[in-house]
């Protein structure tokens, strides 16, 4: 299923930065980056768990806030994007 | 229905503050500001338009980018939270 996480930090902070880069890097194992605090990934439900939790001892549970969407199966119809950055396909051929 | 709007801007910026006050301004009208720069809003078609209208005149398209994500009407079983500021119900009974 395609869970969307969005993910709330003060980057302002240095050590803000660095858990939003942490953040990140375990997301993107499993979709990508569509915006600098937004995650798009495609998660079974043990995946799903193992990420949260990993997300959850990288947090500062204090100030930042996580948040998951479950999008499901038939997500594709569900985003629309403007601006910068064109929207792009997880599930789509890897372009090397 | 609920549409979930992310908006991605870089707020180290004066003019870039600015813009993300302008968005949560007129998001604020139809729902709630849960992070920084997420948005969850409750709107019929019509009011959808209108607003993503809006969106893309405050928006600089050449480095803001601004992804709306349908909810649906079944949305709170899609929705999970960790961290600081809790959950909120946007159609629940307002508290004054």
């Amino acid at each position: 299923m395609m869970v969307l996480i969005t993910y709330d930090v003060d980057t302002t902070d240095s050590a803000g930065q660095k858990r939003l880069r942490q953040i990140a890097k375990q997301c993107v194992n499993y979709g990508q980056r569509v915006q600098k605090s937004v995650f798009e990934c495609l998660l079974d439900p043990e995946q799903y768990v193992q990420l949260r939790h990993r997300l959850e001892q990288i947090m500062d549970p204090e100030t930042d806030s996580i948040r998951f969407y479950m999008l499901g199966t038939n997500w594709k119809k569900r985003v629309d994007h403007v601006g910068a950055h064109s929207s792009y396909d997880p599930e789509g051929p890897m372009i090397i």
